[in-house]
């Protein structure tokens, strides 16, 4: 926990990020499914608030959210029913669908709400006509090993970068951590993939350190014991808003 | 499933309200543990809001929770952590902790922000002299079979009344259902607890026809399928809210 200790900005590493993780789960506390949720839905909360921003007043704003074979994936499948509740529609793409029953059911719940679950990118994305506000990345989070990324989601994540390129209309939004960024590192691998919207859970990690663009912190449920463990600390929510917008490269100043 | 067809107006039997729960969380669907957080957060903000409503700005607002031995009781241990985390100080009595490791686990979280979980009410409740800005009742839900009510709840339902009787500035807050109260009927035992305020979990129940306080809804997760069939309807929740009041004895205007 040295490097925690050391580091009272709110930025965590990999290794306490995956740390607090467990802790934060370790019985009696919360489970996966609370934590889930709660994640999910501050997603859906900045995201909502993204999209609200640039909409045309008259139409139902739509969403594709691109979700991962692990917990970030998860987050996606929660934040796109929260955001189906809000009113706006949802297309999830999930190719490496999680066998664990939590998982199963979060599909089912978003299907449930008329939300349409592909293994495959929707054909028109990358060419820069996409009928989408923002393209979600919900695929790797803190624990993704930097190196090559697998298939299928290299290739997913050209196609949303080549869409962003082409169309400055859309948002796209990580979850977490830009997906292929090294989480301490950033986007060593060069792998070029830059969201113009990053939302941290719990607490900023290493990379965003050099993330430029807008960055939000949701996950409103760390408790005070483990926030001083770790050297972190939850930013100053408003109200009862689950996700708070923050300064880039200026978490020292505003927490 | 006649009465629930037959009744578009948003209120629930109580019948009909266990059997929607049971449909809620039939596998593959959602987990307890998801729901009594969404349904926790939900009065946490509706809790928020007729707190901050009232309250002098220079104090933090003091909140007592009483929790039943059910679900119920449940929501009401979420709302409390959530309310923490708005900045308010909470207290929470639980005189029949369940068992469940759900149910341990939320204890913990509350013990882990800082709530004081006691099997007794604070010895000053009653006398109209209590430090709280509000109490908040979620005791017993729709699963509540009118009746006796067995003790300790009876000396403590009987505290409550007291106690908001003797101060005016204390606020009174239902989970569901007001406890004690038939889930249909309302209030026929005469036990005359009057809540100020109900928070209605995904619908009215019956009793909440004649309730004349504030009325909110909140647990902003119902999907439109099993919407449809119980004849009820979410109400137009605004932005990202989890909960919305209502206009008392008005549900079929509004919904």
């Amino acid at each position: 926990m040295a490097s925690a200790s050391s580091d009272l900005t709110g930025y965590l590493n990999a290794a306490d990020a995956a740390a607090l993780d467990v802790e934060l789960m370790t019985e009696p506390g919360f489970s996966l499914e609370q934590l889930m949720e709660l994640a999910g839905l501050s997603c859906a909360e900045a995201i909502y608030q993204v999209v609200e921003e640039r909409r045309q007043q008259s139409e139902t704003p739509r969403i594709l959210l691109v979700c991962g074979p692990g917990n970030n994936g998860g987050d996606g499948l929660v934040a796109a029913r929260h955001l189906v509740m809000f009113g706006y529609q949802c297309d999830v793409v999930y190719p490496k669908q999680s066998k664990k029953q939590h998982f199963i059911n979060l599909v089912q719940q978003c299907k449930d709400v008329g939300i349409t679950v592909s293994a495959e990118m929707p054909e028109s994305t990358g060419k820069g006509n996409s009928p989408y506000d923002a393209i979600v990345d919900a695929i790797f989070g803190f624990s993704f090993q930097a190196g090559t990324i697998r298939e299928p989601f290299a290739t997913i994540l050209t196609q949303i970068k080549e869409e962003a390129d082409a169309n400055k209309n859309l948002s796209t939004i990580s979850v977490d951590v830009p997906s292929g960024w090294n989480v301490d590192e950033g986007d060593v691998a060069k792998t070029g993939f830059m969201p113009d919207v990053l939302i941290s859970l719990t607490t900023p990690k290493h990379c965003s350190r050099s993330f430029p663009g807008r960055h939000f912190v949701g996950g409103r449920f760390l408790p005070p014991k483990l926030a001083e463990k770790y050297g972190v600390q939850m930013p100053p929510y408003p109200g009862v808003s689950q996700v708070m917008e923050i300064k880039s490269a200026s978490v020292d100043a505003k927490m």
